[in-house]
């Protein structure tokens, strides 16, 4: 992926349509900027990661559990559309970009405080947690997997993010709730 | 600072020296591009962060005592040079850059991974803990303050680094140690 082997900055939209070999102007039939193709891309599974996490907050499941699932998700696709991902995190993520991008950056982070919350209210997490101070260490944790991940290394995506979760949720739970233990079977 | 103000892409060296009430040319004198620019910002507090990781590392503290320390040089830092930071960990930190900058970005992983590694041996921390992605974990966390983190808030950098910090170290000690008590001043 261009992008990826380049740098976003340095890629042309000429690039990419030699990539996908089209000419620079099919390619413009579809879209104007490279950003808009970034943006196309990451579209799909930032709507899946935000549904997913809206059916999650619905459920009945344990907050903790709800966490580990939602840090599943989340390293899911980074794993899968891993270059694009990146790209999403550098560039897009967090920053002041386009109001649409923003405000699913933030009812991300708001979907995700309100199950700390939860948790912190049904006395399941401690009291002194700030949720959104939780959601941004994950959330920072994870998307930083976009830096230094490699697929087909020793653990994948998913046990990554369980140890991330797992670690983090140690860092809330009440003392003595059993649910936050991690996986033990490797190390 | 105009990097933050018009990005670090739209900003010409024409930008920073006008702010800098200076000639383009006379710029030149000093600096041969904004990246060089940059990177002679950073060089001062990475080199900064890099020796108070070799000194604590060298230190008869508990592991978990020199993880807090580290988590609070890392976001001092974050807040004495935000902008700067900001763009450092955006455009240079975790990418094949130049081989100057990657080797003081895997000299801080393995440095902290070896303080996480110490601490499992020790038996401070749990057998399961693997130190790169615990490195890594709270590396991301404490790096993406950068997106969210503004000075004069509630909490300084530094509180929310203890927060961090403590939530991470909960995650990895052998259940029954203290010292992994978060401040509960506050919630």
């Amino acid at each position: 992926m261009v992008f990826r082997q380049r740098g976003y900055h340095a890629t042309r939209l000429e690039d990419i349509a030699e990539e996908l070999g089209m000419q620079k102007g099919s390619l413009y039939n579809y879209i104007d900027s490279k950003e808009e193709l970034l943006l196309a891309v990451v579209t799909v599974p930032a709507a899946q990661l935000l549904e997913s996490l809206s059916t999650l907050s619905e459920s009945d499941l344990p907050a903790s559990e709800k966490i580990r699932l939602v840090a599943r998700s989340h390293a899911r696709v980074v794993e899968d559309y891993l270059p694009y991902v990146a790209v999403y995190v550098q560039e897009i993520a967090g920053q002041d970009h386009s109001p649409e991008w923003r405000e699913r950056d933030r009812a991300y982070v708001r979907q995700l405080s309100a199950i700390i919350d939860e948790g912190r209210q049904s006395g399941l997490f401690d009291s002194a947690t700030v949720p959104v101070i939780s959601s941004m260490a994950l959330i920072g944790a994870l998307n930083w997997m976009t830096r230094w991940y490699e697929p087909g290394g020793e653990l994948s995506a998913e046990e990554i993010s369980d140890r991330i979760a797992s670690g983090f949720l140690a860092g809330m739970l009440v003392r003595g709730r059993a649910s936050a233990s991690a996986p033990r079977d490797q190390g």
